[in-house]
C-alpha cells in the first residue's frame, strides 16, 4: 500500500471515529458506561434529557460498531445490561481529553463574562 | 453553587464540547489547522471531499465558538487565513487521542477480517 493510500485510509478512520463519538448523546452515553455495565433504565436516569428512542438508536449504533455489547444475565426476569467492549473501553483517554478541554473551554467562556 | 448544579453544568459543557468537535468535517478541519494557519483554498485542497458551503459553515461555527479566528494580512490582495485560537489549540490532546483510538479501531476491524 503506497503512502498516499495509507494516509487517505488513516484520514478516513479518524474522520469516522470522531463523527461516531461526536453524534448527539453518544459521548454522554459512553461516559456513563465507563463506570461499568448499566441497564437501559439506569442509563435513562443518568441522562435525563435523552428520549427512549434516541437512547435505543445510539446503543444500537454503538453495538454495530462493536464499541458496546449487550450483557444478558440469565435470571428471572432476564437482565440486559450494556457494557463497553475492549475497543470501547479504549475510548477512555478520548473522553477524558474532551472532559478536560470542556473544563478549560467553560473557564474561558466564564472569563469573558467577567471582563 | 451546590454540587448537583455544578455537576449538571459540567455535563452540559462535556456534552456541548464533544458534539461541537464531532460535527461532520469539524474534526478534520481542526486536525489540519493544528499544523498552522491556512487559507480557505488550502483547507479545501487538504480535505478534498468537503464542499465549499460545508467548509464555510464549519469555519463560521468554529469562529463563533472562538476556537478558530481569521487572520487578515494586509497585502495586495488582502490574505485571509484561519488559525486556531489559544483555546482551540488546547484541542490537540483530544484530536491526538481520537487519532490514536481510530488506529486501534481500524486494527481491530482489520483483525476481524483476517479471522
Amino acid at each position: 500500500m503506497d503512502e498516499d493510500t495509507e494516509r487517505a485510509g488513516a484520514d478516513l478512520d479518524f474522520h469516522a471515529a470522531i463523527e461516531l463519538i461526536g453524534k448527539r448523546w453518544t459521548g454522554v452515553v459512553l461516559q456513563q458506561l465507563l463506570s461499568g455495565a448499566l441497564r437501559f433504565n439506569e442509563l435513562r436516569e443518568r441522562i435525563p434529557r435523552v428520549t427512549d428512542a434516541m437512547l435505543s438508536q445510539r446503543l444500537k449504533e454503538l453495538e454495530q460498531a462493536e464499541i458496546v455489547e449487550r450483557v444478558v444475565t440469565v435470571a428471572r426476569p432476564v437482565a440486559v445490561r450494556y457494557a463497553l467492549t475492549p475497543i470501547g473501553r479504549k475510548l477512555e483517554p478520548v473522553l477524558d481529553a474532551v472532559l478536560a478541554w470542556s473544563v478549560d473551554w467553560a473557564a474561558y467562556q466564564a472569563s469573558k463574562i467577567d471582563q
